[in-house]
């Protein structure tokens, strides 16, 4: 099995994953196969819906004679006619359903290996909700000890190892941590049925969370049963790779359509309100009309296309940068699953969720409601601000928002006050939050769109932080030019441009970070088009760039090096393998799996160091993943090499 | 021409409307027709999307000699091939960007008459949102005087003329009192397409709400040149029934997609995110790598998928009555829609939008965010509760929401209470603000569904209104059974069915409906299932039944007598013509053109007494319609009478 991240947003990523039956691209979705009766066969589900991968159910299989005889003899793949990969389950959900099942856990295995099966689960507990505690630590105990006698008999099967735990939050990770160390190849989160069947979305977000925690970073995460659409982002967004789905057609049995926000009684319809090429084909009225198993496959194939195209939505948002975006619109369409998001707004979660979370992206951040303050964004950028701004003085003067870019907004006010005393700290109160005027062209400062006026949740929130941020501080509130009379008058010589990278520099590397840059003849040169700041020398040395699409810096060569010699191991480093060394010093990239260290402050995207394991410079590059990631990923790239030293270098 | 309702949620109504060249139901959307390149033909847009109605544009018709030759000779139908209605627009919108047109404002109605338009516009004057309130005056002042000329020589055509203003409401009211006047046909909102293109959503809504305002509102509104389904929901919840779109072309021209959401160039576009056709049969990769005029028809076709499918996604909703749910999650997607709707929170437009809102729905009302404690609907709650509640003493009993229905979650508690003193007055502090207990089946309390943990914002709305409920009485707060304590023994004798039928007749009809009503000896009927009431009889006569399924009143004949002679007009009446008495007698339903007069507090779906002009009762029923309406529409029922007088009772 091949697991490598390609591309990511929030705590969710676009995943290759290899079997022997070809290469799936993650989050995926895998529609649930009956063997005995197939309304829509997975090639013409390959054929309409781009399916890639399928799961059946090994148990099923097995019980009837002539299913286990010719899949004995022929394989799985022959016996559904799909040449893709296929993942069986083992009975689990069944002994959940019918109360037992009469199978041993290591013949199931067994038996999967033997037809071929390409993702194969063992015969793990199903943790109900209503379990106590005592019971739901009995079922991972035996679920645990099921994997680890599963993994020992197992071949060239991908093994998958469901997380169980209930709805307690600690057996969840315990059972994660557990099954990690056994080294599985996949990781189902088991025994979410039944939360979501009643919409118990708070206790299934806790489960995903406390799951992943546990989980080895580097592993498919499969949200078990999971098939309706509305839960597909906020799972994605919480690291979920995979669903599967059933719904399809129990719903379309039942007559009810999946829609993104929901499902409804195709009675309920007076017109379609999707455009798949069913509803397109059909009007309400003609869909009503039809019969028998017509009217379930026309059904089952809506449902299919809106659910894929769910995936395909996610994908794209993740490329985008804005998964954030739809999980919240999403979650606006149901109240429980709005009420759910609050989770993330604890402290915990905002600290495991910003690991993960890219430093830059493509998209502007947009405002949905009260929970957009909460993303692990500004949390990100509150605590880099309390840690890593330093004001000239306790001086502070604030100006409300006004146009972006704030310096350009300002600039007469700000010319003005400089002119006087250039100690003094100039803020904005933003949405975002206070926003020190350097760090103006920054994402995501610059970069969000926020309506004029907001809630008065953020309202709230944002003076908190306001608070927090000019503690011990002397705030004077900008009232036209009049305020410049309360301004003390002190040393004028000053540099706004300079003060912008030094302030961008400590946000964006390490506090202290842009003084060191900075030390020394200073030249900067501007965009000829823009008028921005594009190259800045120090010392006739190609230090940084800045980036006009996100305010960032890119970490030239040099400007590496400065940062290597000032702060100490592990700031900035990405430390790999001494047999790695070579090609890096070459400048090619740094895959995971020869990654012996990192900087745990590094996030994705960040600009890094890449050092030997003496802590030898070799080269500058961009950070893929974090810390965790680079230590547990065998496959692919952990950092993307920039610059390296030439032999002049040397 | 024909314009009759069929269906309504908020202000937004699904109608028949009828041309000399068929019916089509609105909302809906006409595509513009370039009589030179048609990428897609209207025939092709037929059956693809199921087009009803297309627009097409005189001005270049007439200015081409051979489209003008041909269309003179043939017919715009055949000019174009196509046999469902077209309306041509006049030149007015080239004006605007070219500066001037050279045609005589009255030769371009003439022409429009000549080559056969069902719906003809007038050469108004586009007001521009820069313009001064001057300039925007003068502006309206020559469209009325051409609407004026031009209504007079128009034949067989349907004249359409829009209403202008620029950004002042005033104007915009102004303009469209006096087209209303001149009893035009059609009246489109002109001058918008700048508020669009620069996402002013806010002006765009300002100049819809005070347009509408001035309008007729039997008359079809068409927001001009408004073209992408991000706007639409919001636009036919203030009462807007046609689009035109040449978005679709425009942005295929562009490479760029239309979403619900917004517009996407194509080139950033990873994986596509719709589930139609077009985007079924191609990847993101196929769709980009298409050239030429390939490539414009399919993103045109997929635009073109999208835009109607958010037409038929409106229509359901405001069948399945959850049009504002619609309209808030849509302005999640965008922070400058989200803002704009904050406008619709000021008292002057709440009692404005009140007027349409049904007052009972098929749907449960889910809340989405800090917007929906502003909907109409918890405006008229709220106000309702103000006037039309008579608490039983100063003394309240609050307690907080828990599960529904109140009566049953806090059932013990509420008996306990009773025994002790039947005069205290027993609130919930729902999410919907304070509830007194016995409404809790009734519309929206017991069909809502909010979160356990609402906004801040909507928290302390909520607050507000409690304190303004509960002035000048004394809140006790349920803290378990000792609170019973502080309860003073007072009269025990009590009969909470009784209170509960009586406030829900007051708040359902007006204030003393309930006492008039139970004037008497009251016998209760349940449903043997589920131990609801069902009928309620006074001195023998079937007064009341109550639904299920939103708590309401159907108010029997019986019933409808007693409130007659207790209530003096226009208590809950409308007045028919002398002419169609005999048909109510008869039990036909009241068509508007025959109403004389309506109780101006009547709301669509309120119960009515149908009377004549002596206000002698004629029978019982349901208003599809309010008063304003009733007056103004020509077509369609305003009145569905359910039990009329028999000739016993004569």
């Amino acid at each position: 099995m091949q697991f490598e991240i390609k591309d990511r947003d929030a705590a969710g990523r676009i995943c290759k994953f290899t079997t022997k039956h070809g290469t799936v691209t993650t989050p995926n979705l895998m529609p649930v196969i009956n063997p005995n009766k197939m309304i829509i066969t997975p090639k013409e589900m390959k054929k309409l819906f781009g399916t890639e991968i399928v799961i059946t159910n090994s148990y099923i299989i097995r019980k009837d004679d002539k299913l286990r005889e010719k899949a004995l003899k022929d394989g799985v793949h022959k016996l559904i006619d799909f040449d893709g990969p296929i993942m069986t389950d083992s009975g689990t959900f069944q002994s959940y359903v019918y109360g037992d099942v009469d199978v041993d856990p290591l013949e199931i295995v067994k038996f999967q290996e033997d037809i071929g099966s390409d993702i194969g689960t063992i015969l793990d507990i199903f943790g109900t909700p209503d379990q106590t505690y005592i019971e739901a630590k009995k079922g991972i105990n035996e679920t645990i000890k099921r994997a680890k006698k599963s993994i020992k008999i197992k071949e060239e099967m991908i093994l998958a190892t469901p997380v169980q735990g209930s709805i307690y939050p600690d057996l969840r990770k315990k059972c994660a941590e557990e099954l990690s160390k056994i080294n599985a190849d996949f990781y189902p989160i088991g025994g979410v049925v039944p939360l979501m069947e009643n919409q118990w979305y708070s206790d299934l977000i806790n489960v995903i969370i406390s799951a992943k925690k546990g989980l080895n970073p580097s592993k498919p995460v499969h949200l078990f049963g999971a098939g309706h659409p509305l839960i597909f982002p906020i799972a994605v967004a919480l690291g979920c790779d995979f669903f599967d789905s059933s719904a399809y057609i129990k719903y379309a049995n039942d007559n009810r359509l999946i829609f993104p926000w929901g499902t409804e009684k195709l009675d309920d319809i007076t017109e379609l309100p999707c455009c798949c090429p069913v509803c397109s084909s059909f009007t309400a009225d003609e869909l009503k009309k039809l019969q028998g198993k017509e009217k379930i496959r026309e059904i089952a194939k809506h449902n299919l296309y809106v659910s894929f195209t769910e995936i395909k939505k996610i994908r794209n948002a993740i490329s985008q940068g804005s998964l954030w975006e739809l999980v919240e619109t999403r979650a606006t369409q149901n109240p429980y699953l709005l009420e759910a998001l609050k989770l993330l707004r604890t402290d915990e979660n905002k600290k495991w969720l910003e690991k993960f979370e890219p430093v830059s992206k493509n998209k502007a951040m947009f405002y949905t409601g009260s929970q957009t303050f909460h993303r692990p964004i500004m949390y990100r950028t509150h605590k880099r601000l309390l840690e890593r701004f330093t004001p000239y003085s306790k001086n502070f003067v604030v100006f409300p928002e006004a146009g972006k870019p704030f310096s350009t907004c300002y600039s007469d006010e700000i010319k003005q006050i400089y002119s006087k005393n250039s100690k003094i700290n100039i803020i904005i109160d933003s949405s975002l939050g206070a926003a020190p005027v350097e760090l103006d062209e920054m994402y995501p400062f610059a970069q969000s769109i926020f309506p004029e006026f907001i809630d008065e949740e953020t309202e709230k929130a944002i003076t908190g932080f306001f608070n927090c941020f000019t503690k011990n501080s002397n705030v004077i509130c900008w009232t036209g030019f009049k305020t410049l009379d309360e301004i003390e008058s002190y040393e004028k010589e000053f540099n706004f441009n300079i003060k912008k990278i030094s302030t961008v520099a400590d946000m964006q590397f390490c506090k202290g970070a842009g003084r060191v840059l900075l030390d020394g003849k200073v030249e900067i040169v501007k965009s000829k088009k823009t008028g921005k700041i594009r190259n800045i020398y120090c010392n006739g040395k190609h230090v940084l760039s800045m980036r006009a699409s996100d305010g960032m810096f890119t970490l030239k060569l040099d400007g590496a090096k400065i940062l290597h010699n000032s702060f100490k191991y592990p700031c900035l480093r990405v430390v790999v393998d001494k047999d790695t060394t070579d090609f890096v010093k070459e400048g090619k990239s740094v895959f995971a799996k020869f990654v012996k260290d990192c900087d745990p402050e590094l996030r994705p995207m960040d600009e890094c160091i890449i050092v030997d394991e003496k802590d030898n410079f070799l080269a500058v590059g961009r950070c893929i993943m974090n810390r965790e990631e680079m230590l547990s990923f065998n496959y692919g790239m952990a950092v993307k090499t920039r610059e390296n030293l030439t032999s002049d270098d040397n």
